[in-house]
Formats: structure tokens, C-alpha cells, sequence
């Protein structure tokens, strides 16, 4: 139970954050606007150590059915726990994609571009290319659940681990988010995505679901080889 | 006594170092005129992590009213010394105050805009609303409080803590900062309002005493909730 | 043997981030589009981060051709596994600007300029001038190099040196990066530039082989001369 | 005799990377043109982490008269070892000063304003103001040397205090910089200021002597007032 909350706590504060700084930098009127791709990536990554400190509160943060389906294929986390945490994760980014929302009304209101507002929510590809974007997917979730199984294999100082993994959530960001805006998450996509289509914001469009899949498989499927490259590479 | 000329010595440096990122990013003639918000963002994160080291002198540093009405509603600070604690804390936000403009004195001679010298000062929202600007401070002090409740759940390498708590400051200003500038501190943004109306400023404008107390207000109500959502989940 | 993978995995990961970020920033209909050289050099010293965390697999990463030479000049690497690591590294390096350019495959067919198709994998200088580019390149790995030496005689917590060697490759990439783009590593500027000759990218221009030793050669100097040095000092 | 060394090297990395950053922002042609203040500040924070470390082979690194001053008053240095660390800042700075121009020549020759060429060697302030340039010196001095003080008073993880140094020196740089361009060491001012009145630059002009007691006299008021207050709030 204790981790059910865990993971809904670190996946609210993860997207409350991380859609926090897109709105922040995308809608009218805000201090933020237009501060570019730097404050994007920086802002995700300090968005995931928040989020894996926080809900460290009862140990082991995952905030990402991605992590949840790598760990458990490489055998290093029960698969009868998973559809539990991924609940759990899917409910954190819910609540959190609301929370950006109430924080940013008068922003939201402000703003005309339904795609921006969109954006706030969940992530939709430089160029449109259901092959390519869902390779990105792949690869950007590859290196992050390839990276987090070998800092397994390394020490850490005590607290230093979500610290490092914030940084990497900003390596992945700076260096392959330019296509598909690395969701790398299916929660942190399909979560806000879902409360898109159900929240009350005006002048909003589309909540693009043809785009919505890719997303979500394309994590899973980057998530299941990095486990089992790491597998063969580390039996 | 000791804790009380910590409490001054850490807000002072908070302030100094705080209000001088954004005397150096608005005011005229400054090398680091319109640099953006990834310098304000990042100059007060590190504001933070001095403050709370040069406060670390005598161990256990706020620097933040709220903060320290957050540990006492959970119980991890006595309320007998909370009004010690916030009046070290307006004395030091005052002469941190009056520090950036004594550094800054020939950029505020410079600068034409009374609004922009505000600035340097006090936060002042991208949108004037007031139910959603003290919902905004009331968020961002809720993450503020939520995140270093959980951080003492985790156990941190020596010298660590104040360099994660910098990093989350500099999260907050990037997700949550646009709306209202996020003071997230009622020290922060009173103290140096104060200091406003009393300095002799070349061409001063209002201190919008107006907005005042939402950046007070709301602080302390975030801190309060979060201590007690935070009570509730580790009871 | 599990060297050698580990040197192929961590300097496929550094490419893979690294050419990353350049293809992000200089590719048309990127979201990190123009996004400019903090992008960049904080992709870079991530990139090196993530690298040298993922090859510590089996322990001693090196991911840098011109890092394993200054190491075995300096007595702290054996000569005779040298060639394997460089093979290794060579391996890595190639593989990774070949994922780059599938990840990104959409934008390189948008972008026209061919020489921003190459940036995306090998270095190019500001200023095209033999002697000044080879001594570039000499002193910024001159500064790796005698840095990384220097590390060896601080005592670092537990997984903080891949943290503290990415801060340093940020720095070298802020300060000496402007004029050569910083290769700083033989492998990956010649590995991706075989790679460029190779792949089929649609309107590529030339692979610059005029250029290609620069990169290659004034590393490895830089390197001997930083062991050198660094042995005279401290003997 | 190993100090010295020490001192030679740490200070001659910081003033490299350091003064390199600025010429990498300002010469024309450069990677890093025109990148703006987030680079100018991150570059010299990291390139004091840099040379802390560097300087750290044999023990204690200062690379700053300020610094050495500072303790000396503070009584955690002895007053008889004062001149030659000074020498040593001063041989390194200079030599630094040096390396910069080799690396940058081309862009040192492309570049017209002899007003950039000077700015990457010595500090110029924003707004020419005597009394208040000198008190800005002081006050930036000042926050270093208190925070470097309180530092001691708090246990840092082993390799931790050179990193949280670098970012100490960003903060002042963000924070403070904006109006004399941060000295705040004298050798990193006067060292590279002979540097550019010796070296045959093409095109330089005036070193502007008129300024540049301000950045000797300066960090040195505010190195001593933090180290009496320091001693006053710990005695």
C-alpha cells in the first residue's frame, strides 16, 4: 500500500514539474516564456529528482511504468507488482497534469494555440513520422532504463542516485528530445493526455489521439530491450 | 541566540545573492541585462544552497518562514521558537535588501521603468488574479515543503543537503516560477518590500502593497498543508 | 573481454548523446532547434557522464582513445591493452553516430545545408587554420587529461568522478570549445566521420578528410604532453 | 615548494578556462559567440572546480590573493606563507592569460572592438563608477570568502567542496557580476591585464590602467571584512 502511495506522490510531483515547466515556457503571459529548450530539459530533470526523492520517502521510486517493465524483465523487481505501481503512476500523472493546469489558468485563458496548450499536456513530434518517432521513443527509453541498470552496477554516496538520474533525464532531453519531445514515459504521456480530453480548458483542440500510441509502445519496447541487452551483457 | 544570527546571516546572503540575480537580469547597463530565465531560476536556487550553508554555522537553517511554520505543524521544530526564527528572517531579507541596492546603485540610476526596480525587490504575477495567484504561491510552497519533508526520509552523503535543496529551488522557478514569480517565502518578498518603501530609490514607483499579502499568505498556507498531507502519508 | 564491451557500450552511449545534441540543436524542425552552445556543452559533459557510469559496468571507463594513451604515458594503464581499448572505442563510436543518425533520420532529411549534416558528426573549427586548430585541440586535452590525472589525487565519494569528470568536460567544452568544437577524443571525431562516409544521408556533401587528422592527432599530443607533465609534478 | 606548484597550476587552469570562456563568448567567429551570460558564469564556476581540483594534487588550493588573504586574517593560514602563494596566483594567472591567447589567436585577429579583446583578460565595470565599483568588489569578495569560511564549518563528503566551490562562484557571478564583471581574485584581474599590456595582440588597445587598482583593492577590503565579521559570529 505504502508504495502505491509512493508512486503516486513521485509521479504527481514528476508531472505537476515536468508539465510545469512546458506550460511555463509555452503560455502567454508567463515570466517564462520563450526561455527555450535549456529551461525545457533542466526543468524535466530536476522534475524527476523531485519526483524520486519524494516518493524515496518509502523507498524504491520508479514514477514510470517504462522503469516498472524494465526492472521486472530484468528480474530485479516482481511482475506482480507492476500492474499496481503502474496504476499508481497513471494516477499520479493525472492529478499532477491537473495541478499544472490549475496553476496556469489565467495562462491557459491567455493563450490562444490550441497545440500549445496541447503541449502542456502531452508530447507530439518535430516532424510527423509514425516509424521514426516511434524509434525515438524506443531509444530515447533504451538509454534511460540501460543507464539506470548500470548505475545499479555502480556506488553511490548516500542521496546521490536520484541526484544522477536527474542528469540524465536532462542528457536524454538535450540530446535526443528534439524529435519526439522524449516522453519516454507512457504515465507521463497518456496520464495528462487523458486529463486533456477531460478537463474544462477553454479554446482547447484535439487531444491527438492517433499520435497517443507511440508514446506509450514505444517506452515499453525500449524499456524490454535495454533489460535484455543489460541481461546479456551482465547475466 | 546563535540560531537567530544564523537565521539573519543565511536570509541576508539568500536575498543578496536572490535579488541580485534579477537586479543583474533587469536593470540597465548590467552585463547580464536580459539573460534570461535560466539565470533567475538558476541564481536563486544557488541563493538558496549559500544561504543554507553560510546558515549551517550553527546547524539547522530556515531562511523561510514557511519553512519553519511547515516543521512545526509537523512536528519536527518547536513552535516557542518559531517567532524568533521569522524575525532573524525579515531582518536578514531587509539588509539583503538593501545590499543589492547599494551593489546595484548606478543600474538602478540607469533604469527608467519604476516596475522593473520593484522587481528587484518583490514578485509581482505575469497575470494579476488574485484567487489564482495565492493558489500559485500556495502550489509552490506545497512542493517546497512536501520535497524537504521527504528529503529528511532519505539519508544524504555530508554537505549534500543544501546542494539538492539549491537544485530544488531552481525546479520550482522552473516549473512553478511563472506564474507569480514564486516568492514561496514571506521573508523573501516582504522584507525587501519593506526595504522598497523606505530606501531613498532615484524615481521609485509603488510598492504594490495591493499584491502584498499573497506572497505571505499563500506561503504559509502551502507549508501548513503540506506538513499535514506529509503527516498523514508517515504518520 | 568485458572491457572491451564496456568501452564499446559507454562510448556508444557518449556518441549516441553527444552527436545527439549537436543533431538537436543544428537540425531543421528539432525542438532544441537553434537552442545554442549551453545546450550543447551540457549535452556533451552529460553525455560523458552517462558514458563513463554505463561502461563502469565492469569498472575503469575510458570512452576517449587520447584518455587510454595519456593513461599508459602516465604508468597507470598497461600499454599492451591499449590497441583493444582504442578498437573498442573506434566500435563504439561508429555505432553511435549510426543511431544518431537513425534517431534523427526525419530531420536530416529536412535540413539542406550539408555542412550541418556533418556537424552532426564530426568536428569542423571556427577558423580554418592548421596550426592554431592542431594546438587547440592539443591544449583542450591537454586540460582532460592532466585534470583527470589531478583527480586521481583528491579522494571522491562513492560515484561522484563520472559526475564531477561530466562537469569537466561542460567546462572544457564553455572555455576552449569555440575555436575547434572541441573533439578532444580521436574516436569521436574519426569513428562518426567514417560513419558519415559510409551512411546513405540523403544531399550529404563531403566527410572534410582534409581536416580529419587535426582531431585525431592533437589529442593524442595533448595527452602525452599532460602525462608528461603531470609525471614531472608529481613523481 | 609543492605549494607553489599548486598554486602555479590551479591558478593558471582557472584564468585558461576561465578568461577562455570569455573569449569564447566575444571574439568573433567563435562556437560560443554571442551565448550569453549563463555560459560566461557556468565557464569561470566550473574553471574555479576545475582548478581547485588541479591545485588539489598536493593539498589546499587558494588560487585567489583574496582567498589567502581572507584565511591569513582568519588565522586558518600563516601570515608568512602569504607572498609566495600571492607570487604563485600571479605566475599562474599570467601564464594562463597566456595559454588563452594561443588558443584563441585566430579569433584575437578577427575580432576589431579592442574593447572585447581587453574584456578577455581583465574586468571591466558596466557603468564606470569609482566608489561604487569598489564597493562592488568588495561586496562580491565579501559573499566569497564568508561562504568559503562557513564552508569549513560544515562536513562535506570526500571530493564534494571543490564542486560546491564552482557553484558558490557561479551564484556570485549571476547574482553580482552584472555590474564590474566579478574579479574578485586580484591575480585574476592584474595577472592577465600584464598579460595584455606584454603580448603583441593585433589591434589591442589601452589595458586600461585607471581601473585596475579597483579589482586589486577591492576583493582584498572584502576578504578581510568577511574574515572579521566571520570571526566575530564564530569566535
Amino acid at each position: 500500500m505504502s508504495a502505491f502511495v509512493s508512486e503516486i506522490i513521485g509521479t504527481m510531483l514528476l508531472i505537476l514539474l515536468g508539465n510545469g515547466v512546458v506550460a511555463g515556457v509555452v503560455l502567454r503571459h508567463s515570466k517564462a516564456e520563450n526561455s527555450g529548450w535549456i529551461v525545457i530539459t533542466m526543468g524535466w530533470g530536476l522534475a524527476v529528482m523531485v519526483g524520486v526523492y519524494a516518493a524515496g520517502i518509502y523507498g524504491g521510486a520508479h514514477i514510470n511504468p517504462a522503469v516498472t517493465i524494465g526492472l521486472a524483465t530484468a528480474g530485479e523487481f516482481p511482475w506482480a507488482d507492476v500492474p499496481l505501481y503502474i496504476l499508481a503512476q497513471f494516477i499520479g500523472a493525472f492529478i499532477g497534469a491537473c495541478l499544472v493546469y490549475v496553476h496556469y489558468k489565467p495562462h491557459y485563458d491567455a493563450t490562444e494555440d490550441p497545440g500549445l496548450k496541447l503541449a502542456t499536456f502531452s508530447t507530439a513530434p518535430g516532424i510527423r513520422n509514425t516509424p521514426s518517432n516511434l524509434i525515438g521513443e524506443i531509444i530515447g527509453t533504451f538509454v534511460l532504463v540501460f543507464a539506470l541498470l548500470s548505475f545499479g552496477a555502480n556506488t553511490f554516496a548516500d542521496g546521490l542516485n536520484p541526484l544522477i538520474v536527474g542528469f540524465l533525464i536532462v542528457s536524454i532531453g538535450l540530446s535526443l528530445g528534439g524529435t519526439t519531445g522524449y516522453a519516454i514515459n507512457p504515465a507521463r504521456d497518456l496520464g495528462p493526455r487523458i486529463a486533456h480530453a477531460v478537463l474544462p480548458i477553454k479554446g482547447k483542440g484535439s487531444s491527438d489521439w492517433g499520435y497517443s500510441w507511440i508514446p506509450v509502445v514505444g517506452p515499453i519496447i525500449g524499456a524490454i530491450i535495454a533489460a535484455l541487452v543489460y541481461g546479456i551483457l551482465v547475466p
